[in-house]
């Protein structure tokens, strides 16, 4: 691609986007959308590589840093938990997408880049992030990032979580809660299949509150799932 | 230990440490001092895990920036190894050391922490410098923690390049030098042990300048040494 047509076509993306252009430097940009391909087949144009490699770290800092400041009640395990639910190539891929900016990079002629691959679209989405915190400092980049990554605060996976009882009963007690006790039930009519299986349920009860309800083959497993609805509830809880 | 003594060991230490204790919660800086030995013998007390999680994103965000804004002719893969020759367990641990946070830690009275463990002391500078962001903010962060790595950014370690002749060739491809060569000489002379080894010196040059020098069993070996002995002398040239 002509180079001076990829840089009209990267400020329509940033005009686009609501990113003013005075004052910054379009090669950042220009950089942060080049592919390897395109590199290896042009001297001395730059890809996309290094601000990739600097836009890893803006987002891992930035989202790490959010987590802290809009859950201070959780341990370790749990925002690192969060963390994953935000930080991974299907979502940064999702919002490259939904902002275009995968649709604008340039390729080698001999490329082929596949248009499902989420771990090449998250790597522009990062080297995008990096050329906004080039050129429009870490304040326009942490702002521009958690709008588009705002949504997925909300939502968070807690599945792998070693051992959901004991971060929700941390958690819990980090407000001044102490007394949890779970309440179980054998439900034979909560049936998987034709067969009828003997089930679980387990509500986790603070004084008279339901906390969080879960079920499971065995009482074990019940008591967990409601743990991890508590946790999942009380993140919710936090966000308002 | 008594938290009010504690709380005056973390004070000093801030002091020593130059640090204005002025409109500061101690509480941080105490939290980020407390071993989880120490937080599951009492009651309400946290522990710096949490923080050492934000830490590691606070120091691998302000070194991968620095790098970036220092060596603006790395590839991703140059920058990813002096990244790597700065933030790690021995240089945090020595840094950790040096400014005596791990002397000021407390423990539970079962605890055995060695005081030979890299990774403990590593994650309290981790948490430490959390503290430091949380109560004083980025700016100051960044400045408490490049004021003691500055001596990192002078040592690189490029040993674990995959490949460092083309590394060397992107660099100072980068800075317009485009004719490289290598020039080697087999010598019989430079002998490893009692036995005679014969060995290859090859240099690395641009035009009649000697950029750098390696020794191996093979040519290519001398010639991957050269490169490399070129990217330390290249990244010195840069640092000025």
């Amino acid at each position: 691609m002509d180079s001076e047509i990829f840089e009209q076509k990267v400020k329509k993306l940033l005009i686009d986007l609501g990113i003013d252009l005075k004052g910054i430097n379009i090669n950042t940009f220009c950089e942060a959308l080049t592919h390897t391909t395109f590199s290896n087949e042009h001297k001395n144009v730059q890809n996309f590589e290094y601000l990739e490699f600097l836009g890893d770290a803006i987002i891992e800092f930035v989202v790490t840093a959010e987590i802290y400041k809009r859950f201070p009640n959780y341990n370790e395990g749990m925002a690192t938990q969060h963390r994953i639910s935000i930080v991974n190539n299907h979502t940064l891929s999702t919002i490259s997408r939904k902002l275009k900016i995968i649709d604008n990079i340039r390729t080698g002629n001999k490329a082929f880049i596949n248009g499902q691959n989420e771990k090449v679209d998250s790597d522009f989405f990062e080297a995008f992030i990096a050329a906004l915190y080039v050129e429009k400092g870490l304040d326009f980049a942490t702002k521009f990032l958690l709008k588009n990554l705002e949504e997925y605060f909300h939502k968070v996976d807690f599945k792998k979580i070693a051992d959901p009882k004991t971060a929700i009963q941390e958690l819990l007690q980090s407000t001044g809660i102490v007394n949890i006790k779970y309440k179980c039930d054998k439900k034979s009519n909560l049936s998987l299949d034709k067969d009828k299986i003997e089930l679980f349920e387990c509500k986790l009860f603070v004084d008279d509150v339901n906390y969080g309800t879960g079920i499971g083959k065995t009482k074990k497993e019940a008591e967990k799932n409601a743990a991890l609805d508590a946790l999942h509830k009380q993140t919710n809880i936090q966000e308002n």
